[in-house]
């Protein structure tokens, strides 16, 4: 891959909602450009002009940590300005509509919002209703695009760009996961073999024939020996009494990922988990700090995946943002 | 108006209470200012350096969205730093006095203050009390000034700079309004005719011989006909109970302003909201998105007008400034 | 003391944990390079570059207004791009270890972490367990280095660099400050002689034979004479139920600073409170407000010494920094 190859696809969409609406040639142009962004962030001033005079407002109504300041060093390390706006401050509460809240912070000249909020779709509303780029952040268990393109971006680094033929599993409750779905929605895309693994009671029944690269397992020591990469889904201790399986010590018999398991492993097998982890529920403290785990690579490349995308949809809007990276 | 006009009047004060204290030629100022302001935002980067290596603090004792975003957002597209105070966060809490709250954080080396609080007088009292610059966001039910600017200013865009004779109407609670207080402060000392109209219960009676040119209406429909903009204020639904009027409904079917009562109206009949919104209340959704409606452009305005005035204040307190506008 | 002096020790702590550690020359050197700090503050564009591009993350455990604005505004002032993470948005609380939670915002390509968190010893552990620079804002009980730095840096604006003999009192509920501890750390290794005055129930019995230059006493009047600066700690009256002592009011009487006390003590004596203060309580409106009072002048000085804290600390990571203040 050359730079030619890169500036040969023109990025035109100024919002990004979800991998299931990209193109194959879109979504390895993302990380290719997330490539190049990894270079700023090596540099002594770690600083690039190219969103300088921008503004961009983390618009969350979900609560989130890490999500939100990664857009936002992300967003600062473009030299953009960034404002939030959480739940808990919004007029939404005084019952202004969401597409009047929206409305509202683009009429103060806000360039791209990036939105987490419980419903399904409404990034798209707003994004349908806004002049500005809108970039979802995760919008109920429909998707959260950015975090499976860090993922992605984070299996080429040891598989390289292309990952026909790798197999992928993710582990846990994939039926309420957004990060699982925008997961398979790229993966499948890239040729890569999906393997869903979880109690009945946390695979989604739809996926069952939705694609033939597309597995459904109830039991991990069968498939794991064949296994390229392993995500582990977050286990919602929170929410205890309303789990779906009989119990944490059950779960973590069945499903957990400790030195057992990894002798079962293939030797170069990818350990990942979008974080927060729970130690030894679903990954033991030797698996997470361990040779295979890139749970905190994937946070360092969330970051140029998140700087990719931001200027991508911005270089829609407006030419001359390209010039400037 | 020429630029020679504009600076024909030095500006020397460096707080911004309430438009009470301002002159005519004053208002005017800061309005012409905002005009200039609004260039900044149309720049392909959309940033001033007035105010670099400034610091300007957001002192919010009362929670608030748009009016602390967009102050925020003012400040920093003149490159100036910001910090947020919430009520909350204040040391207020473990007893310190406002006073002392207002001088610590001046002590830190602070150029502005924004300040919203519920005690009318607050802003006043802080500016009594400090070398910096004091900017009043709202203090209880007495004045909001950058509001009733942005409000003047848009006005000025549809009637021209001078609006001697316009009629402005302000329906709903003008009795707890310090939006409305503000404005007709400033709309009077421009020349306009101000009609407050609402139920007997949410108009001041103290306003009746107020000025000669303030009037008071209970009928909406028998106004109507005459006004050139009408001013819709927010009727707060989430203290439903204590509402000064019998219901939702009655109150929309008097006041609220629909595609029926729009026949009435001028043909330019200018409609303005200063949000949040409660659609099919107060107002009808159809009359909010309507060619009429400026409600968005007033959000737009809000943010030229308060970077005049933060710039204007700064510059009473250093002559450098007004130079690298 | 020349520039020469100051780059004659070369710094090389990329943590700042508390002041038991640091050596007599160590103290001096952050002083030194504070008062260089202040320079920039007087300047007319009060920004210098020293960490441009970095990023300063504010982890923020326990609630906290003053020293956290103050490390935030000293950050931007030296044009690092500042981040907060408190409490409440923090994964720790979804079961996230506090060492995973700093992991993983080191991830995100953070320079330097300022910690504040209920036990001591917690910055210690993430200084630990992470690569970037950690600077204590405050560890439960243990120490709370800058505000003692800046304490320090008031009292050699008035007696000079030596403190050598300088009686500096610390009043009140010396047991559980972090803020005294400190002082004592310091103080004592550059000469100063130390009195710590209060009721049995707030003075630590460890200290009675801590080091020759710490006195402890009960009685306030009987020392006051002596004193060249008296530091009053706050009471914390919002804990009022579980005061160790019998009331406010006798509190006030037996050790409270009001304006007959004053005639009992020296007439350059110095009166410092880290604040917030509780005025009429541990001290008197006139007192506060007084000539001899340095209260808001410790607000100023803490901006310089967390400005030297921060550009050290980096420094020792990466030795271009130093050159570019």
């Amino acid at each position: 891959m050359t730079n030619t190859d890169n500036q040969a696809l023109k990025w035109t969409r100024k919002h990004l909602i979800g991998l299931e609406d990209l193109s194959k040639d879109e979504i390895l142009h993302i990380l290719r450009t997330a490539k190049g962004m990894q270079a700023i962030s090596n540099r002594s001033i770690r600083k690039a002009p190219a969103l300088r005079g921008r503004v961009a407002v983390l618009l969350f109504f979900e609560p989130s940590t890490r999500t939100r300041t990664s857009f936002q060093l992300a967003a600062e390390r473009l030299s953009a300005d960034t404002m939030e706006f959480t739940e808990k401050m919004s007029a939404t509460r005084k019952g202004e509509t969401l597409i009047d809240t929206a409305k509202n912070i683009e009429a103060m000249g806000v360039d791209i919002m990036i939105v987490r909020h419980a419903a399904p779709g409404s990034s798209q509303l707003i994004a349908n209703n806004v002049d500005c780029c809108v970039v979802n952040a995760g919008d109920g268990q429909h998707e959260h695009p950015t975090q499976a393109l860090l993922d992605i971006f984070t299996m080429q680094e040891q598989f390289g760009e292309d990952l026909t033929g790798i197999k992928v599993a993710f582990i846990g409750d994939i039926s309420h996961s957004r990060v699982a779905r925008s997961d398979i929605f790229g993966l499948i895309k890239l040729g890569a073999e999906v393997h869903l693994i979880g109690p009945r009671t946390l695979l989604p029944g739809g996926l069952k024939n939705y694609h033939p690269n597309v597995h459904l397992h109830h039991h991990l020591d069968e498939i794991l020996p064949e296994l390229d990469v392993i995500n582990l889904l977050r286990i919602q201790l929170e929410r205890q009494g309303a789990l779906n399986f009989p119990s944490i010590r059950e779960y973590n018999k069945l499903y957990g990922i400790d030195e057992r398991r990894m002798k079962l492993a293939k030797p170069d097998v990818m350990i990942m988990h979008p974080g927060p982890m729970n130690r030894e529920v679903e990954i033991a403290s030797s698996v997470a700090d361990g040779a295979h785990s890139v749970i905190l690579k994937q946070v360092t490349n969330g970051l140029a995946v998140r700087m990719a995308v931001l200027s991508l949809v911005m270089s829609a809007e407006d030419s001359t943002i390209a010039s400037q990276m």
